[in-house]
Parts: structure tokens; sequence; C-alpha cells
């Protein structure tokens, strides 16, 4: 088992990362001092709960703790006030108290809304997350929690960080190959910004990567969470140098919100992204191999580095506009300096940034 | 004007009390280093609006602020999760960034639902609070935000510290006479629990007080502001002593919740409470002039002290065994040793609670 330590001071939490922990999650509340007294809950998903749940509820259950049980749907629509609503009414009916906690059993989606749960129940309670994605090893680690308003993702949250995170590896195995992917995208974003030779190290071990390999993800995933890990810790509330970690998403949520959510996962757009950034890294006059040495991880690990013909500049450019990340309307991006360094660069002119896009839908080849 | 500071850390805040400081909200704003660059957002209610909502926009807009207003229904009816979604509507629609601030202009309500906006909106912004309420002054303080869920009052919320209070007298002038009573039993509660001098002040300057005499106001807000503040600064998280603050609140949050909210207003509900507790005081041999000192002190600020004949002592256990304040199941109650001192009290016998509700329904007459 492999343990990585978030330094936040008070706040700070380790990451249990192995295969067949799941099955230890009992011991690990007791560890972690939860009371058996108060109910616990598990918000869980719909395709997440038929394979991984029973194992949760069995050993908690063997280790003395009473559960209460949200299974919400799959997917981004979950990220909703509605359904936040619904886990608050179980919360509720189901007696939590100020010593219960909320586990999320799932991918981002789950940890995200469970998160914001356990931030507001009462004004707070206890969290703990058990990803059962690969991209959750992103979303598992700096407190950031939210759901969606209707005009803007991840508009509604909070910081919030868990008591401790629980990554079973074996829960990866039931995960569909595109997700598989998707998660890759952040795992070497995370070598993109702070450590060349980890983003080599995805490329090299995409296939093994891709199937599964035990050994491949526990060291990725270790790795790719102490980089997370070591920005937040430097950087909790995103005051500046976390926003590193939004390489590639400016032009990635745009995609997501023009293509309207479901066409593309987010570790597909923010690959885009990522490509896109490389272009205006080059653009900038930073080194001209960018392009091609990112687009050759990305591929490597199936993701897709093109900007589809249907999604529109003027549509791109609107929905980067609305951005949060624009403060009082300037443009910021995070640069590639290099592979593994990036800097956050403000006040990119908007032509720029449109005719990055007008290269990036051919693959960058029109780059000179 | 008088200044009470609220020591939190570096979440400390100042809190201005005085009269005529809302046509001077905009100087406050660019003292405290709210940027004009970014647009601000007025929460206020619709029986607050019509009498002070142009004197704060016109202030704001002269000091080059730009504002979104969100008038929202009077009454405890909006601090809902609906109502909080629709403020959020307003917040996105009005471009509101990570430098705007959220401006509650009114009461607890409007505290607590632009405070929570505030605490979540892109995982929380600046808050400022500008009360219009006696009861505010005890709500503005502490950082506790909060909507309601359909199932129990307070229920979703978050620790959410203003940058300053603007609390002028003034617009305390427009409030109803009820209103005024139901804010000064928060006022003679804080004096009750921590300074028995300033309870027996706010007895002998009822007249002035519920006059609205600038003078007393002045002296009675500071005094209870300052208590609140230094039970908070010592407890931020409510680990332990700010328990203390909820005298009378577990009989009274019964009383609200049976009655339906509505019929009493929550500082009238605690009124009865504190009447309550000072009845379970004498029960537990606490001093036999308890009961008669506090409701002499709350019947001269025109509280009641009667528990009515429509509410029953079984609605009413059965709503504080719903009440968040109890741990694990035990019952726990503030309960006074004396005017101006109060122990935190665990394993309360329940039949002794109903002694006290069937005691109190006679005014406490029928006590030894
Ligand atoms: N909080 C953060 O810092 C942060 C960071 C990055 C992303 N996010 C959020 O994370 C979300 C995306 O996360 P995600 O990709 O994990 O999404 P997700 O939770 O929707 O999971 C992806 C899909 O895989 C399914 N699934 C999950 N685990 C499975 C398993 N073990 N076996 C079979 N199916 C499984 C889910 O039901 C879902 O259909 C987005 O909402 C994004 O905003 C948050
Ligand atoms: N956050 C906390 O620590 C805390 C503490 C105590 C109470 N509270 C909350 O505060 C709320 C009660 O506060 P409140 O009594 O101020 O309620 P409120 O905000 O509903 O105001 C009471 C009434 O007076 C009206 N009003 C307000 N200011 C006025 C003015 N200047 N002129 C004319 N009318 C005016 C309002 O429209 C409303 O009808 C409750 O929801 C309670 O839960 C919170
Ligand atoms: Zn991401
Ligand atoms: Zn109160």
């Amino acid at each position: 088992m492999r343990t990585v330590h978030v330094d936040l001071g008070e706040r700070s939490y380790p990451i249990y990362i192995g295969s067949g922990l799941l099955p230890q999650a009992g011991a690990y509340l007791i560890k972690h001092g939860l009371s058996a007294k108060s109910p616990h809950l598990i918000v869980t998903d719909d395709k997440v709960a038929p394979h991984h749940l029973d194992v949760l509820k069995s050993s908690l259950e063997e280790a003395g703790f009473r559960l209460v049980v949200s299974v919400v749907k799959s997917g981004e629509g979950s990220k909703s006030l509605q359904v936040f609503e619904e886990v608050m009414t179980s919360a509720i009916q189901g007696g939590l108290d100020r010593n219960s906690s909320v586990i999320a059993l799932g991918g981002g989606v789950v940890g995200d809304l469970a998160g914001f749960v356990a931030a507001t129940y009462m004004r707070g309670i206890a969290f703990i997350q058990m990803p059962t994605t690969i991209l959750a090893h992103d979303s598992s680690v700096g407190g950031k929690v939210a759901v969606n308003h209707p005009l803007a993702k991840n508009m509604i949250g909070a910081f919030h960080q868990p008591e401790f995170v629980l990554y079973d590896l074996n829960t990866l195995m039931t995960l569909p190959p595109r997700e598989v992917s998707a998660g890759l995208a952040e795992m070497v974003k995370h070598g993109l910004i702070r450590d060349a030779a980890f983003a080599y190290w995805c490329k090299d071990h995409a296939a093994d990567l891709l199937a599964l390999d035990l050994d491949a993800l526990g060291y990725g995933l270790e790795r790719g969470v102490a980089i997370k890990a070591d920005v937040v810790s430097q950087d909790e509330r995103e005051g500046g140098l976390r926003a590193i970690l939004n390489l590639g998403h400016t032009i990635g949520h745009a995609i997501e919100a023009v293509a309207g959510y479901g066409e593309f996962l987010h570790g597909e757009a923010i690959s885009i992204g990522m490509a896109g950034s490389a272009l205006l890294a080059e653009a900038l006059g930073r080194g001209g191999e960018l392009h091609k040495e990112t687009t050759a991880m990305l591929k490597a690990l199936n993701l897709p580095v093109v900007l589809p013909d249907h999604l529109s500049e003027d549509d791109l450019m609107a929905a980067m506009m609305h951005d949060k990340k624009f403060k009082e309307n300037t443009m910021v991006f995070i640069v590639p300096d290099a592979i593994g360094a990036v800097s956050i660069v403000k006040d990119i002119p908007q032509q720029l940034v449109r005719d990055i896009l007008k290269q990036l839908r051919k693959g960058g080849e029109t780059h000179v």
C-alpha cells in the first residue's frame, strides 16, 4: 500500500492507495476516530453501486457502523441542487448528527456532490472519499466540492477537506475504457505541469495504464496525487499557484459547455485543451516541439487532441468569456514553458485564442 | 459611532454601530478594499427594500460600485434552497466574480440567506452584513449562515465570516413593534448568559429600548454584540462554549416548529424557552428566584413567558428529539446558574423536561 500525505496544517489528511482496501474500510473509519454511535451516509451512483457498494457496506457494518445509503443517478446531472437536496433529505431522515460522516463511493461526480453535502450538512461534518475512477485521483485531492448551477458548472461549492481518502485500485477494474483514458488525461496533466519525467513515464507506460496493470496504476496514481497535493498544500484556497492545475481547462470547459455536457468526457475535453495550450505556448515563442510532444503523450493514452468541426469558435469564445477564471474581463491562461513546467499568463489577447482554436481544429497542422 | 472587534485571527472583522451609517456605505466598502471593478450583489427583502434600499444603492453607486440587486420575499420562507438558487442565478447573470461581494441588507433571514450565497458562490466570496433588525445583532456575529431544509431549520449552511458589519440604527426606526421586542429577547439573552449587570440594564431601560431611543439602542446593541463576539471568538466552530448562546433555544425551536413557522417570532419563542430554562434551573436546585427574575426582564420587554395551550407536550418533546443539539440521543440543555451565568448540562432526563413544559404552560406557577 502507498500513502500520500496532503499537508494542510490541521486539515492535513492521508490518501491510501492500494488494491483490496475497500473490504478494510471499517478498520479505516475506526482508525480515523469516526464514531460508531452516529449513523454514516454513503453516497454512490447507480453504476458504481452494483459493483462495489456491498463490499463497502459489509466492511462498515461488520465494524459496527450504522449506515444510510443514497444512490444517485450516474452522470454529471447529479451534481445539481435538486439531487443535493435529495441527499440532504436522506441525511436528515437517517438521523445524521455532528459526529456522522459522509462517504463518497464513486468518481468525481459523487465526490463533489457528497463533499458539498458534508461541507454544508449542519454547517459541516466529516467527509471521506473512496474514489472509484482514475479521474478521481484529481478530484479527491484539494477539498474542492461543488454542484453545478444550470448556468455554470461548479458554481456552488465550498472547500472541505476529507478525513482521509481510501483508493482501492480494484474498484477501477470495472471502469469503462473511455473513462480510463479520460482519467489518465488528468494524470498526464500532473506530469505536464510539474514533472517532465512523470509525463514521459505516462507515455512510456501507456499500454500498462490502459490495461489497468496494478503496479503501473499504483505508481501513476501515487505520483499524480502527490503532485496535486503538493500544489494544493502551497495554495489551499486557490489564491495563485493552484491555478496551474487548470492547464487545458479553459478551452476544455468551453468544449464541454458548447458540446453540451455528455458528448465529451471531462478528461477528453481537457486533452484537447492541453493540445491547445501547447499551441498557445508555441505562438508565444516557447519552443517548437511542445505541441508535438504533448499530443504524442495524449494520443498514447487514446485521448483526442483535435477540436471537432461542429464546435464553433464564436461559441467557444463566448463560453470562455463566461468562465469564472477570467477576473474582471482579462483572459488568463496556463501556458507550458516546457514539458513539466507552466506559467500563469495574464492578458492573453482574445484574437490569439481565436487563432489557436483554428489551428486546434486542424490538429495544429497550420502552425509555423 | 461604536466599533466592536470580533477577534477571529485572520478572519477578524469590525462591527460598526451608529446612526446614519448606511449613507456612508460606499466609503466603508472602499475602506475595506472591495474592488469597484467587480459587480456587487445586494440581497434584501420586500419589506426592507422600500425603506432602505435606495439609500444604500445611492451611496454605493456614488462611490463607483456596480450593483446587482436581488429582492426576496420577506419572511422565513426565503431561507430555502429554492430562493438560494434564485439569488445564485442573479449573481451569475450579474457577472459576479471572485472579487465581488454579497451585501445583506435586512434581518436575520436575509443575512443567513445572503451569507450562504457568499459562502458558496464560486466556493466563497466576500460577505458584508448591513443588519436592519435588532435580532440581527445576534445573527450578524459569528459567521453562521444557513438555509432551511423542509424537514429542519438551518440544516444546510456554513461558517462564513463577514468582511465587516455596518449597523445603522436609523434603519431600525421602521421596524414593527413586535419585531423590536423579539430582537430584544436575544439582547437580554446575552446578558443572562454572561453579564448580570447588562441583563438588569435591559430591564431598567426597557421603555427606552422599546421606544427605539438611539442612545439606549446603541449601548444595548454594542454590549449584545460584544458578548456574542467574545463567546464566538473563543469557539468559532461551536465545539463547546458557543453552545451557551442557545439558552432558551431548545424549547424555543420546538415551539417554533410545532406552532408552524410564523405564529411565533423567533425571539418570542426563545423568550418562552428562557423562562423554561429558568424553571429547569430551579428544578435542578439552582436558586429559587431565577424564574421570577428572568420573566420580569422578559415581560418588561413585552415578551411572552407562558407556553400556550395549543402546543402539546408530546409534539414539543418529539420536536426536541429531532433537534440537532442532541448528540447521539442524549439531551443537552443550557441551564442558568444565576442571572448572568449558565452551564451546559448533559443528560437531562426527558421526564424532567416534560414536567418543565407543564409548569411553563401555567407560567411557572406550579413549581415549588
Ligand atoms: N473537485 C475537484 O477538484 C475536481 C477535479 C476534477 C474533476 N472534478 C469533477 O469530477 C467529475 C468527473 O469525475 P469522473 O470522471 O470520475 O466522473 P463520474 O463520477 O461521473 O464517473 C464517470 C462514470 O464512470 C462511472 N463509474 C465510476 N466508477 C466506476 C467503476 N469503478 N466502475 C464502473 N463505472 C464507474 C460513473 O457512474 C460515471 O458514469 C466532474 O463533475 C468534474 O467537475 C472535480
Ligand atoms: N446566523 C445566526 O447566528 C442567527 C442567529 C439568530 C437568528 N438567526 C436567524 O435569523 C432569522 C430571524 O431574524 P430576524 O428576526 O431579523 O428576521 P427577518 O429577517 O425575517 O426580519 C423580521 C421581519 O422584519 C422585516 N424587517 C427587517 N428589517 C426591517 C426594517 N428595518 N424595517 C421594517 N421591516 C423590517 C422583515 O422583512 C421581516 O418581515 C431566523 O431565520 C433565524 O434562524 C440566525
Ligand atoms: Zn479537471
Ligand atoms: Zn436565536
